[in-house]
Protein backbone atom coordinates (compact mmCIF):
# COMPACT_ATOMS: atom_id res chain seq x y z
CA UNK A 1 0.00 0.00 0.00
CA UNK A 2 1.14 3.41 -1.02
CA UNK A 3 1.50 5.77 1.99
CA UNK A 4 -1.76 7.93 1.02
CA UNK A 5 -3.84 4.56 1.05
CA UNK A 6 -2.54 3.37 4.59
CA UNK A 7 -3.15 6.89 5.69
CA UNK A 8 -6.40 7.54 4.36
CA UNK A 9 -7.97 3.96 5.62
CA UNK A 10 -6.36 5.16 9.47
CA UNK A 11 -8.42 8.82 8.94
CA UNK A 12 -11.47 6.75 8.23
CA UNK A 13 -11.40 4.79 11.12
CA UNK A 14 -10.27 7.72 13.64
CA UNK A 15 -12.19 10.75 12.49
CA UNK A 16 -14.83 10.97 15.35
CA UNK A 17 -17.69 12.74 13.34
CA UNK A 18 -20.06 15.33 15.10
CA UNK A 19 -23.32 16.29 13.69
CA UNK A 20 -24.58 20.05 14.82
CA UNK A 21 -21.15 21.11 15.87
CA UNK A 22 -19.89 23.93 16.45
CA UNK A 23 -23.93 24.84 15.34
CA UNK A 24 -27.10 23.40 13.99
CA UNK A 25 -26.34 21.49 10.49
CA UNK A 26 -23.25 21.40 10.48
CA UNK A 27 -21.39 18.13 10.71
CA UNK A 28 -17.65 18.85 12.20
CA UNK A 29 -14.92 16.12 11.51
CA UNK A 30 -12.64 15.96 14.93
CA UNK A 31 -9.59 14.78 13.88
CA UNK A 32 -7.72 14.70 17.44
CA UNK A 33 -7.95 10.37 17.68
CA UNK A 34 -5.83 10.30 14.10
CA UNK A 35 -3.22 12.40 15.56
CA UNK A 36 -3.17 10.29 19.35
CA UNK A 37 -2.59 7.46 17.35
CA UNK A 38 1.04 7.09 17.11
CA UNK A 39 0.98 4.87 14.06
CA UNK A 40 -1.87 7.14 12.40
CA UNK A 41 0.10 10.46 13.36
CA UNK A 42 3.10 9.06 11.40
CA UNK A 43 1.18 7.05 8.21
CA UNK A 44 -0.57 10.78 7.65
CA UNK A 45 2.51 12.93 8.29
CA UNK A 46 4.23 10.26 5.74
CA UNK A 47 1.91 10.88 3.02
CA UNK A 48 1.99 14.33 3.40
CA UNK A 49 5.63 14.85 3.19
CA UNK A 50 5.18 12.70 -0.31
CA UNK A 51 3.64 16.22 -1.08
CA UNK A 52 6.22 18.34 -0.33
CA UNK A 53 8.78 17.21 -1.96
CA UNK A 54 10.96 20.33 -2.60
CA UNK A 55 9.34 22.80 -0.04
CA UNK A 56 12.34 24.60 2.55
CA UNK A 57 9.38 26.09 4.10
CA UNK A 58 6.11 24.03 5.76
CA UNK A 59 3.15 26.92 6.87
CA UNK A 60 0.51 25.34 9.26
CA UNK A 61 -2.63 27.06 9.91
CA UNK A 62 -3.57 27.81 13.12
CA UNK A 63 -4.64 26.01 15.01
CA UNK A 64 -4.55 22.27 13.81
CA UNK A 65 -2.42 22.81 10.84
CA UNK A 66 0.25 23.53 13.38
CA UNK A 67 -0.22 19.94 14.77
CA UNK A 68 0.44 18.75 10.89
CA UNK A 69 2.67 21.23 9.83
CA UNK A 70 5.30 20.75 12.34
CA UNK A 71 5.57 17.08 11.93
CA UNK A 72 5.56 17.57 7.86
CA UNK A 73 8.40 20.24 8.55
CA UNK A 74 10.70 17.93 10.83
CA UNK A 75 10.35 15.35 8.56
CA UNK A 76 11.19 17.65 5.73
CA UNK A 77 14.26 19.16 7.44
CA UNK A 78 12.31 22.38 6.93
CA UNK A 79 11.17 25.15 9.44
CA UNK A 80 7.24 25.66 10.14
CA UNK A 81 6.13 28.88 9.68
CA UNK A 82 2.49 29.46 12.23
CA UNK A 83 0.15 31.09 10.27
CA UNK A 84 -1.73 33.04 12.82
CA UNK A 85 -5.67 33.98 13.61
CA UNK A 86 -5.93 37.66 13.81
CA UNK A 87 -4.46 39.13 17.66
CA UNK A 88 -2.33 36.62 18.53
CA UNK A 89 1.39 38.24 17.06
CA UNK A 90 2.87 41.55 17.39
CA UNK A 91 3.59 44.20 15.25
CA UNK A 92 4.81 44.26 12.87
CA UNK A 93 2.28 42.02 11.02
CA UNK A 94 1.71 41.02 7.11
CA UNK A 95 -2.22 40.81 7.45
CA UNK A 96 -4.69 38.50 4.89
CA UNK A 97 -8.73 39.58 5.50
CA UNK A 98 -11.10 37.04 4.08
CA UNK A 99 -14.59 36.50 4.32
CA UNK A 100 -16.70 34.19 6.60
CA UNK A 101 -20.29 32.97 5.95
CA UNK A 102 -21.02 36.48 8.26
CA UNK A 103 -18.34 38.78 8.28
CA UNK A 104 -14.81 38.66 8.08
CA UNK A 105 -11.86 37.19 9.83
CA UNK A 106 -7.62 37.90 8.93
CA UNK A 107 -4.72 35.33 9.20
CA UNK A 108 -1.17 37.14 9.71
CA UNK A 109 2.33 36.19 10.19
CA UNK A 110 5.46 38.40 11.10
CA UNK A 111 6.70 41.24 8.97
CA UNK A 112 10.17 41.11 9.99
CA UNK A 113 12.39 38.22 11.04
CA UNK A 114 11.31 35.57 8.80
CA UNK A 115 12.38 35.72 5.07
CA UNK A 116 9.95 34.81 2.69
CA UNK A 117 11.08 35.90 -0.98
CA UNK A 118 11.75 33.11 -3.07
CA UNK A 119 11.03 30.32 -0.51
CA UNK A 120 9.00 27.48 -1.49
CA UNK A 121 6.44 26.95 0.68
CA UNK A 122 4.05 23.96 1.73
CA UNK A 123 0.47 25.44 2.97
CA UNK A 124 -0.94 22.67 5.14
CA UNK A 125 -4.32 22.24 7.07
CA UNK A 126 -6.29 19.88 8.76
CA UNK A 127 -9.65 20.45 6.64
CA UNK A 128 -10.57 21.67 3.23
CA UNK A 129 -14.10 22.87 3.88
CA UNK A 130 -14.62 26.32 1.77
CA UNK A 131 -11.24 26.97 1.59
CA UNK A 132 -11.36 30.08 2.53
CA UNK A 133 -8.80 29.88 5.12
CA UNK A 134 -6.09 27.98 2.70
CA UNK A 135 -7.00 30.42 -0.10
CA UNK A 136 -6.14 33.73 2.03
CA UNK A 137 -2.99 32.16 3.40
CA UNK A 138 -1.44 31.12 0.11
CA UNK A 139 -2.50 34.85 -0.88
CA UNK A 140 -0.67 36.12 2.35
CA UNK A 141 2.48 34.55 1.67
CA UNK A 142 2.48 34.96 -2.26
CA UNK A 143 1.92 38.85 -1.29
CA UNK A 144 4.64 38.12 0.91
CA UNK A 145 6.87 36.86 -2.14
CA UNK A 146 7.26 32.90 -1.32
CA UNK A 147 6.27 30.33 -3.91
CA UNK A 148 3.25 28.21 -2.69
CA UNK A 149 4.17 24.82 -4.36
CA UNK A 150 1.41 23.18 -2.73
CA UNK A 151 -1.62 22.84 -0.22
CA UNK A 152 -2.14 19.71 1.67
CA UNK A 153 -5.04 18.58 3.66
CA UNK A 154 -5.87 15.68 5.50
CA UNK A 155 -9.85 15.77 5.14
CA UNK A 156 -11.75 17.02 2.19
CA UNK A 157 -15.53 17.86 2.24
CA UNK A 158 -16.31 17.79 -1.13
CA UNK A 159 -19.33 18.77 -1.17
CA UNK A 160 -18.45 22.42 -0.09
CA UNK A 161 -16.08 22.69 -3.44
CA UNK A 162 -13.14 24.70 -1.52
CA UNK A 163 -10.47 23.13 -4.30
CA UNK A 164 -12.35 25.54 -6.85
CA UNK A 165 -11.02 28.54 -4.51
CA UNK A 166 -7.48 27.24 -5.14
CA UNK A 167 -7.01 26.77 -8.10
CA UNK A 168 -3.41 27.04 -9.36
CA UNK A 169 -2.06 25.67 -6.55
CA UNK A 170 -1.62 21.88 -6.84
CA UNK A 171 -4.23 20.45 -3.50
CA UNK A 172 -3.48 17.27 -1.86
CA UNK A 173 -6.23 15.73 0.55
CA UNK A 174 -5.63 11.87 2.22
CA UNK A 175 -9.42 11.49 2.30
CA UNK A 176 -12.20 13.13 0.14
CA UNK A 177 -15.49 12.61 2.14
CA UNK B 1 27.46 20.90 22.84
CA UNK B 2 24.70 19.45 23.92
CA UNK B 3 21.52 19.46 22.25
CA UNK B 4 20.04 22.06 24.97
CA UNK B 5 22.52 24.30 24.67
CA UNK B 6 22.05 24.46 20.66
CA UNK B 7 18.54 24.87 21.34
CA UNK B 8 19.09 27.57 23.74
CA UNK B 9 21.40 29.69 21.45
CA UNK B 10 18.90 29.22 18.61
CA UNK B 11 15.53 30.62 21.27
CA UNK B 12 18.09 33.34 22.29
CA UNK B 13 18.67 34.66 19.13
CA UNK B 14 15.93 34.59 16.84
CA UNK B 15 12.63 35.17 19.55
CA UNK B 16 11.32 38.28 18.35
CA UNK B 17 10.69 40.06 22.10
CA UNK B 18 7.75 42.89 22.03
CA UNK B 19 6.99 45.59 24.66
CA UNK B 20 3.03 46.09 25.59
CA UNK B 21 1.90 43.27 23.92
CA UNK B 22 -1.08 41.79 23.94
CA UNK B 23 -1.69 44.52 26.29
CA UNK B 24 0.33 47.68 28.24
CA UNK B 25 3.40 46.63 30.83
CA UNK B 26 3.22 42.84 29.23
CA UNK B 27 6.33 42.05 27.37
CA UNK B 28 5.16 38.87 24.60
CA UNK B 29 7.82 36.75 23.50
CA UNK B 30 7.38 35.75 20.19
CA UNK B 31 9.02 32.16 19.06
CA UNK B 32 7.55 32.37 15.46
CA UNK B 33 10.98 32.75 13.95
CA UNK B 34 12.35 30.12 16.05
CA UNK B 35 9.44 27.56 14.65
CA UNK B 36 10.71 28.66 11.17
CA UNK B 37 13.86 28.12 10.92
CA UNK B 38 14.70 24.82 9.81
CA UNK B 39 18.16 24.24 11.86
CA UNK B 40 16.49 26.24 15.18
CA UNK B 41 13.12 24.01 14.55
CA UNK B 42 15.17 20.66 14.72
CA UNK B 43 17.37 21.81 17.55
CA UNK B 44 14.23 22.73 19.83
CA UNK B 45 12.64 19.29 18.94
CA UNK B 46 15.93 17.01 19.61
CA UNK B 47 16.47 18.97 23.23
CA UNK B 48 12.70 18.34 23.74
CA UNK B 49 12.67 14.78 22.76
CA UNK B 50 15.57 14.03 25.49
CA UNK B 51 12.90 15.12 28.17
CA UNK B 52 10.60 12.61 26.60
CA UNK B 53 12.41 9.72 27.01
CA UNK B 54 9.66 6.75 27.47
CA UNK B 55 6.48 8.70 27.07
CA UNK B 56 4.02 7.30 24.51
CA UNK B 57 1.82 10.36 24.07
CA UNK B 58 2.34 13.72 23.60
CA UNK B 59 0.23 16.14 24.81
CA UNK B 60 0.67 19.93 23.14
CA UNK B 61 -1.50 22.91 24.32
CA UNK B 62 -3.42 24.87 22.08
CA UNK B 63 -2.02 26.20 19.81
CA UNK B 64 1.73 27.06 19.88
CA UNK B 65 2.47 23.89 21.65
CA UNK B 66 0.77 21.78 18.83
CA UNK B 67 4.06 23.11 16.84
CA UNK B 68 6.35 21.68 19.20
CA UNK B 69 3.68 18.90 20.63
CA UNK B 70 3.92 17.45 16.64
CA UNK B 71 7.41 17.55 16.48
CA UNK B 72 8.54 16.11 19.56
CA UNK B 73 5.64 13.36 18.76
CA UNK B 74 6.69 12.53 15.85
CA UNK B 75 10.58 12.27 17.09
CA UNK B 76 9.27 9.89 19.73
CA UNK B 77 6.93 7.91 17.72
CA UNK B 78 4.29 8.73 19.70
CA UNK B 79 0.84 10.26 18.70
CA UNK B 80 0.00 14.12 19.58
CA UNK B 81 -2.75 15.05 21.79
CA UNK B 82 -4.31 18.46 20.93
CA UNK B 83 -5.33 19.89 24.33
CA UNK B 84 -7.76 22.83 22.87
CA UNK B 85 -8.72 25.98 24.69
CA UNK B 86 -12.84 25.21 25.29
CA UNK B 87 -15.40 25.36 22.83
CA UNK B 88 -13.26 23.80 19.70
CA UNK B 89 -14.19 19.99 20.61
CA UNK B 90 -17.53 18.55 20.26
CA UNK B 91 -18.98 16.86 23.01
CA UNK B 92 -17.95 14.71 24.90
CA UNK B 93 -15.37 16.32 26.36
CA UNK B 94 -13.60 16.18 30.17
CA UNK B 95 -13.12 19.72 30.70
CA UNK B 96 -10.65 21.51 33.51
CA UNK B 97 -11.36 25.33 34.46
CA UNK B 98 -8.92 27.28 35.64
CA UNK B 99 -7.96 30.87 36.60
CA UNK B 100 -6.32 33.59 34.93
CA UNK B 101 -5.59 37.15 35.95
CA UNK B 102 -9.35 38.19 35.30
CA UNK B 103 -11.81 35.18 35.34
CA UNK B 104 -11.44 31.68 33.80
CA UNK B 105 -10.47 29.54 30.65
CA UNK B 106 -10.87 26.39 30.30
CA UNK B 107 -9.06 23.10 28.21
CA UNK B 108 -10.69 20.41 26.98
CA UNK B 109 -9.97 17.17 25.30
CA UNK B 110 -12.18 14.39 23.63
CA UNK B 111 -13.60 12.43 26.44
CA UNK B 112 -13.77 9.24 24.07
CA UNK B 113 -11.71 7.78 21.32
CA UNK B 114 -8.43 8.41 22.83
CA UNK B 115 -7.68 5.90 25.68
CA UNK B 116 -5.60 8.14 28.24
CA UNK B 117 -5.32 5.77 31.51
CA UNK B 118 -2.17 4.75 32.13
CA UNK B 119 -0.68 6.72 29.22
CA UNK B 120 2.65 8.37 29.97
CA UNK B 121 2.52 11.77 28.95
CA UNK B 122 5.21 14.72 28.15
CA UNK B 123 3.35 18.11 28.17
CA UNK B 124 4.52 20.50 25.95
CA UNK B 125 3.60 24.52 25.20
CA UNK B 126 6.30 27.15 23.90
CA UNK B 127 6.09 29.29 27.11
CA UNK B 128 5.81 28.73 31.08
CA UNK B 129 4.75 32.40 32.01
CA UNK B 130 2.29 32.03 35.59
CA UNK B 131 2.06 28.17 34.94
CA UNK B 132 -1.67 27.80 35.12
CA UNK B 133 -2.50 26.59 31.45
CA UNK B 134 -0.01 24.28 31.73
CA UNK B 135 -0.96 23.27 35.19
CA UNK B 136 -4.42 22.49 33.84
CA UNK B 137 -3.32 20.38 31.49
CA UNK B 138 -1.37 18.17 33.63
CA UNK B 139 -4.11 18.24 36.30
CA UNK B 140 -7.10 17.25 33.14
CA UNK B 141 -4.51 14.51 31.76
CA UNK B 142 -4.13 13.19 35.73
CA UNK B 143 -7.76 13.00 36.18
CA UNK B 144 -7.64 11.52 32.98
CA UNK B 145 -6.04 8.68 34.24
CA UNK B 146 -2.79 9.10 32.42
CA UNK B 147 0.74 9.75 34.12
CA UNK B 148 2.41 13.25 33.15
CA UNK B 149 6.33 12.29 32.70
CA UNK B 150 7.00 15.88 32.84
CA UNK B 151 5.86 18.99 31.24
CA UNK B 152 8.74 20.36 28.42
CA UNK B 153 8.70 24.42 27.33
CA UNK B 154 11.30 26.51 25.26
CA UNK B 155 11.07 29.48 27.53
CA UNK B 156 10.39 29.85 30.87
CA UNK B 157 10.06 33.82 32.05
CA UNK B 158 11.47 32.91 35.91
CA UNK B 159 10.14 36.23 37.05
CA UNK B 160 6.28 34.94 37.12
CA UNK B 161 7.13 32.08 39.24
CA UNK B 162 4.93 29.73 36.90
CA UNK B 163 7.30 26.62 37.98
CA UNK B 164 5.93 26.81 41.18
CA UNK B 165 2.63 25.83 40.72
CA UNK B 166 3.76 22.74 38.70
CA UNK B 167 5.24 21.19 41.63
CA UNK B 168 5.35 17.06 41.26
CA UNK B 169 6.49 17.38 37.54
CA UNK B 170 10.01 17.75 36.57
CA UNK B 171 9.55 20.78 34.88
CA UNK B 172 12.08 21.64 31.39
CA UNK B 173 12.93 24.91 29.79
CA UNK B 174 15.48 25.22 27.01
CA UNK B 175 15.62 28.96 28.42
CA UNK B 176 15.27 30.68 30.93
CA UNK B 177 15.09 34.60 31.15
Amino acid sequence: MTALTTASEDVARLTRWADDFPEPGVTFADLTPVFADAKAFRDVIDALVDVGDGADLVAGIDARGFLLGAGVALALDAGVLAVRKAGKLPPPVLTREYQLEYGTASLEIPADGIELAGRRVLVIDDVLATGGTLAASAELLTAAGAEVIGIAVVLEIEALGGRSRLAGHPVTSLLRV
